[in-house]
This record gives structure tokens, sequence and C-alpha cells, in this order.
């Protein structure tokens, strides 16, 4: 591949701007182009594509990493970009926005909770190459040595070719040594099946944690669960137009009484 | 419309179990089968898909409008659904769930954002039928009048017919008292122009407040967008398997030297 210019690469994660996974992702874009940091001050795992309504917002440039631009950000990853493109790259908007590496898998229904993957979905919104990775190991010291030959590989896929119009890349490592290769494939029909660990605190009153077993409803081979299950990096293109535009004409054979 | 059951109806919304939209939506239920309200105990605008990890949720029954069956919940419009189908059902589904009516439009791009929406997505992929209602008027005194004969009868269709797997509904209500009929639309392609408003605090500090231009790049009349500019209610479903299906194939032909 011919690399035929020095791009500018915008990352965050929802992990926060001190995780592991952000500080590998750096490091590899830093081979690649420019890179500037755009992350949360804290853990923002789970908050989806919210974006901070009815109170203000902070962005603080930090000196973490030599040689690195960094910002932190008081809000959500979403706000991280949208604080990224309006307020740091005014308008001249990066070649490419890469999110993670997250500390865990968000593959399958997982795309929705993530904050690392919306983070990505807000990037393509704004018209910018967008991928978001993740590693199937939540603990802070997971190792990202041997996804990162893909992490690097699959960015210069995206910088050389570009994406689909209103899409972005949802990429997710299996935790080996051995990744067997990419696969592309589809979201796979999955979901969490709840349950909540109901405590009693000290002033006797309930409260609950979330928790969860996932479930895989999907047989299919060409799915994200399939290929890490069978140690492959999945790679899922995402689109944010969420209609369901097979259910259009069902609709209109509905009649309302209105 | 024959009404062949009692159903069990789930209300949620983001703006809050005390919002105007939500009491409007309990009693048009009401008219149609038994209601159980789970809703935030604070306003969750802009929630998206947001969870609650990291953090124990609170989940308290209170009395606000006699019959009605009413839990507060300290999380977002996710976690409500969510609290609701293992504490409150346990298991046992209900028929419908309902979100809103929000305060303000969810239309277009806005169900990436929207906590109203992603309420009765997480209904979706609990497998039940779901809708999220909103109003194109963001005052906490609107007037939601004028679309409640809409509301129950897309409700009732709903309920009559079932919605096709993995999707629901997306409705959204001009603010007129003149709603011309229901149009069956795509999301418009649209999004939010960002700008933050940046102060100085008294500690000469700067912070930011998002505001933003809502930009329509979609001239297409089989919108959302166009359905609400001319007068129309507008009914988007829409489906939480967010793979680009269209572009599995473009990455196919991409070379990865990896």
């Amino acid at each position: 591949m011919t690399k035929l210019f020095h791009p500018t690469i915008l990352v965050v994660n929802d992990d926060g701007i001190t995780a592991p996974g952000i500080k590998a992702m750096m490091h590899v874009m830093k081979e690649i182009g420019r890179v500037v940091v755009v992350a949360p001050d804290s853990p923002q795992s789970g908050m989806g594509h919210a974006i901070t309504i009815g109170k203000p917002l902070r962005l603080d440039e930090v000196d973490l990493y030599e040689g690195i631009e960094m910002y932190r950000c008081s809000g959500t990853p979403v706000d991280c970009v949208k604080l990224a493109v309006t307020k740091i790259f005014k308008g001249k908007k990066p070649d490419l926005c890469v999110s993670g590496i997250n500390h865990g898998l968000n593959n399958s229904i997982n795309v929705l909770y993530s904050g690392t993957m919306s983070a990505a979905v807000e990037g393509a919104i704004e018209s910018i190459p967008s991928i978001g990775y993740s590693l199937d190991d939540y603990n802070m010291d997971a190792n990202f040595q041997h996804c990162l030959k893909y992490v690097k590989e699959i960015a210069l896929q995206v910088l050389q070719n570009g994406m689909p119009t209103g899409t972005l890349l949802n990429v997710n490592f299996p935790n080996t040594a051995n990744i067997k290769g990419i696969k592309i494939c589809r979201q796979a029909n999955a979901k969490w099946a709840e349950e909540f660990d109901q405590r009693v605190d000290p002033y006797k009153r309930p409260y609950y944690w979330l928790t969860g077993v996932f479930q895989n409803n999907d047989n299919g081979e060409d799915t994200d669960v399939w290929a890490l299950d069978h140690h492959y990096a999945s790679v899922v293109p995402v689109q944010f137009d969420m209609t369901a535009h097979h259910a259009i004409p069902v609709l209109h054979s509905w009649k309302f009484n209105v």
C-alpha cells in the first residue's frame, strides 16, 4: 500500500483517557499520521449514544505522552467527537476517527450500548471515515499486542478505500495470541438476558446491580459472534440509518382508523 | 377493530416520571388495558442507549395517579425497561411497550440520541411490540391533546398486527391542531451541526454548552422530516440490526495485507 499523505487521526474511547487500550491505539496510529486524542476524563462504558444536555462540558489539553496532542473531556464519548470536530478541528475534519481499543467486546447487540462504538458512529455522522476497535478482555491489564497489526492494517485500508456513505466499521478481536485472520461479518442476533443483583443498603432500602448473560440466538456462520468464537477478528460494517426498510410495505398494509 | 383481550402495557419515557407527556400517555393507554409505568426519577433526555454500569440502581413504587401502578427508577430509560422486564414483570412480558410522549421531536438522526426511542428499542430487543412517541414541542406545558387519538390508534394497530421481528415504531407528531393524517416514512438523512457556546466560569476556566442546528440533507418526500413539515404524523419502522448489509460485498473486495 502506498501512503499518499500524512493523515490526521482523531482517537477517542469510552474507557477514559488513562486506559491502556487508548494508549495502545494512539501509538499504532502515530505510525500512520498525526494523532489528536480527545477522550473522557473518566470511564464511560455503556453510555451508548448519550450526549450531555442541561449541564456544561469541560475540555482541557493534557500532556500525558510526549509528542501526542491530547484533550480530556468531562462528557460522553459522543460529546468528545462533537467537541473535537467543532472546537479542536474547527471544521477542518480529520481523515480518520478511531475509537478504543475497548477493554471488552462490542460485538452483536453491544454496538447499541457501547460508548466506544457510539463515538465511531458519531464520527461517521460527521462524514469522517470511522472505526471502533474492541478486544475480548475487560481487564485493565489486557494485552493488546496481538491485535495491533490488525488495528493498523484495517485503518490503512479505510484510509485508502474510504467507507461507503453512511457506514463505519465495528472491529472486535478475540483474546488469543493466535488470531486466524479477518472475517467480514454481520451483527449476530443476540441479546443480554438481564439479571439484577438485589441488595439492601445500611438503611434497609433495596438497590440493584445490573448484571446479565449474553445469549446468542443466531446459528449463522457469517456473524461476528461466530468469527470471534473461531478466533477471527470480526469486521462488521455498521450504518446509522435505523429504518427497517423491509417493514415499510408491511405498515402500508395496515388500515389506520383515524 | 375487535379488542380480543385486556393487554398489559409498559409505559416509559425519558423526560421523567412527572412530565406531562407521560401523564397524557398513561391516560390514553388506560383506555386500552392495564398500565404499568416505570420511568426515570429525573430528566434523561439525550441519554441514547446508555445503561448504568458501575453504580447501583433504585426502583421505588410511587403513588402519583390513582389506579395506575407506577415505579420511579434512578437509572436511564433503557435501565427502566430492563428493570421492568426483570423485576416487575419477572419474565411474563407486557403485550406492549410505549415510550413518551416525548417533549420534542425524535425524528431522523435523533433516534440515536433519544432516551425515549432507546427505551422503545430496548422493549423491541426484549421481543415486546414497542412504540416511541414524540411531539414537536419542547415546552413542559406542551399540548398533547391533538395527537392522542393517533397515539391510541397506532397502539391498537400494533397490538392487533404485531410488529415484524426485530422492529419497532418511531412516531412523531407536528405541533398543530390540524394533523393531516399518518405517513409511513423512512428516517431522513439529516444531522446536527454542532455549535458549542463557550463561556468562562468565575475561576477563569472555559466551559461549553452543547447547542446546534438541525440540518436536513434529504429532499425525499418519503422521509419523516418531510411528513412533519407537511403536518402529518410520521411513522418510521426502526430496527436494531445496525449492520450495513449493502457494504459487506464492498469490504469483501478489500485486500487485507495481514
